[in-house]
């Protein structure tokens, strides 16, 4: 390779993302299960989508492609040890949030206006009631909601009712918040990211359906703040994973709200150098919440029943959200199958992508620069 | 509608199939479950098919199509009690079997020469040998035999490894025989058909693999013919469920080795007609199935526990294989997703397809003849 060739691949990478990264194997240090009954479950709330929230889709083609995202097991994988019933409560809900995540990224749909978007979510929060008492539900996001409302509100306490229609507020405002920031062109700075994907990932309800599907009720404690610590590197543990497995399609999508553009944008990370970070950050973020979680074991809550199986969830929640997040063709691309590998090249054009041991052979057609 | 119109659409009816037809419910007296594994072991033998067998399909985008239709889950549907290391290895025989039934329906492949698909079948069985012990495997259907072979033989009496062997082989016979009838275009008579299917179908390691899920050897008292009644009804009944739930995929491939073109061709029947005989068929072998096996359980073997096993897989065969043949894009077309649903109209031209409640509204492109 020439001097001048070299050159001009410089600039080229300078400009451009290379088209393939390599992600490393993630630690895993915690456990992963399916409910015993994950493919049924994920099959009846495939026919709950279509029934209750069909309508929002442009066409059947595009439900499909929902459908085959597989979003139902996320539920089955989060909560593995839950009553059947409660699982498929909370496999419907997820559903239900992933369509609106869905539409939030589509420029076509929510995405494209964060007004329009913020007039849909005060709707849908008027439906649900400050108490989950529900209004006319004009819309099916509405009935959806009321439907999901009336099947779980028996299953929690008063307090967790409470938290259930602001952890839906919270999410729906930090939705918003993505399409406002993402509109804009603008990257947050990590600490903003941090807290708008806090909202925009649910992490409220993740916290509240771990109580749900273990049947107990953390809310005086987590006011406590008992848990802060562990909820903290939980949290981020979720959502670094969560941009590492989406980046081929945030970057498909130019979302601005990922600490992969973050890093890039306010550090100025490469592609790569911004992977190798966040894999360190996961490692670091698990870790830490494995010793977060230890120190309540070990501490004054130790023996409590509730606290432990709480804390039994949160170690699905967060070893089962990476588990979904290999398998789901959300991230690989519409008609990707997983096939159980965990680390290897990616490519972000590829329409399809699997780990692969070697980065994908140069394009055939010539693209812009890449000439020599 | 006047009496030329009428005329026409008679002769319409008469010279063409209607694209749709009506599915009734079925009986489904049998029990369904899935393995508290199914989902995990779906996507483990995913990945066994793409390293094993990966090289079998023209591209990687055949070899998706091929998982697309979730053929791994065809086990732990079928074997929902068993051991998931033998629930494993199930699942990957499955898939084996389905590789080879998917090349033989296409004509492009194995289908388009049975003399060349016999070669290619002596090969596997050479690879395998006639007591499994194995040949130089230089084709990946020999060595994916050989891998199962390994994994499956230690877990088998002497006696039911010998019918293993003689199973493929009646298998792979079946196959090179409908490939040989399907060329020469002739429909056979309905007790060629079913002869010919009980091997295309696997039948005999059907039943074998029943055994080995619930770990219990029946090789004598099959041999006795103490199941012969259960047997002749339940494997009607599957091939029957296959032949309505598999139309759309069969219709499309030209295949003569079904029931429904038997029907048509020698007696005389529509297809809507031929659908609802083919119905009545299921429910008396199902109903006879049941009589069978309550003779056997009410009979001198019925306090034998194995003998208890045995049955109540069958059960669970008959009642798996038919709730996989609602849920599997093969028969749906690739893409599609199952929300649960048994019963309805199905268009033999839609890509893809699942039950609708009214028959599609006509095509917007004027077709040949159906016009007025």
């Amino acid at each position: 390779m020439t001097q001048t060739s070299l050159t001009v691949l410089s600039a080229t990478l300078r400009t451009t993302e290379p088209d393939d990264f390599y992600l490393p194997p993630l630690p895993r240090l915690l456990p992963v299960s399916y409910h015993p009954q994950a493919a049924r479950i994920e099959i009846v709330s495939n026919g709950w989508v279509r029934r209750m929230l069909g309508e929002c889709f442009a066409d059947e083609a595009m439900l499909l492609v929902f459908l085959r995202q597989r979003n139902g097991i996320y539920g089955p994988i989060t909560v593995p040890y839950a009553d059947p019933a409660r699982a498929q409560n909370i496999a419907d809900w997820y559903q239900f949030v992933t369509v609106i995540d869905s539409f939030v990224s589509d420029e076509t749909a929510l995405g494209a206006d964060s007004d329009a978007a913020r007039e849909a979510f005060s709707a849908i929060m008027a439906d649900v009631g400050t108490d989950g008492s529900g209004g006319a539900a004009s819309t099916a996001y509405g009935r959806a909601a009321q439907d999901l409302w009336r099947r779980i509100r028996p299953g929690m306490s008063p307090h967790q009712v409470t938290r259930l229609v602001r952890s839906l507020k919270s999410f729906l405002d930090g939705c918003a918040t993505e399409i406002s920031v993402k509109l804009s062109g603008r990257v947050p700075d990590l600490e903003t990211c941090m807290r708008v994907r806090m909202g925009s990932f649910g992490c409220e309800f993740l916290e509240l359906f771990t109580e749900y599907a273990a049947e107990v009720d953390m809310s005086e404690l987590a006011a406590q703040g008992v848990f802060d610590k562990a909820h903290h590197h939980g949290m981020r543990q979720l959502i670094i994973v969560n941009d590492l497995l989406s980046w081929r399609k945030e970057y498909a999508d130019r979302d601005t709200m990922t600490t992969m553009r973050v890093l890039s944008e306010h550090e100025g990370l490469g592609q790569q150098e911004a992977v190798d970070r966040l894999c360190e950050l996961v490692e670091h973020h698990e870790r830490a919440y494995i010793a977060a979680r230890d120190e309540v074991l070990n501490g004054p809550h130790g023996n409590d029943r509730d606290v432990r199986a709480y804390l039994s969830g949160l170690d699905h929640l967060i070893g089962g959200s990476q588990e979904f997040e290999y398998l789901t063709p959300r991230y690989f691309g519409d008609g990707s199958v997983w096939d159980g590998s965990t680390s290897g090249w990616l490519s972000l054009s590829a329409p399809i992508d699997r780990f692969r041991a070697a980065p994908a052979p140069p394009p055939r057609q010539p693209t812009k620069g890449a000439s020599s």
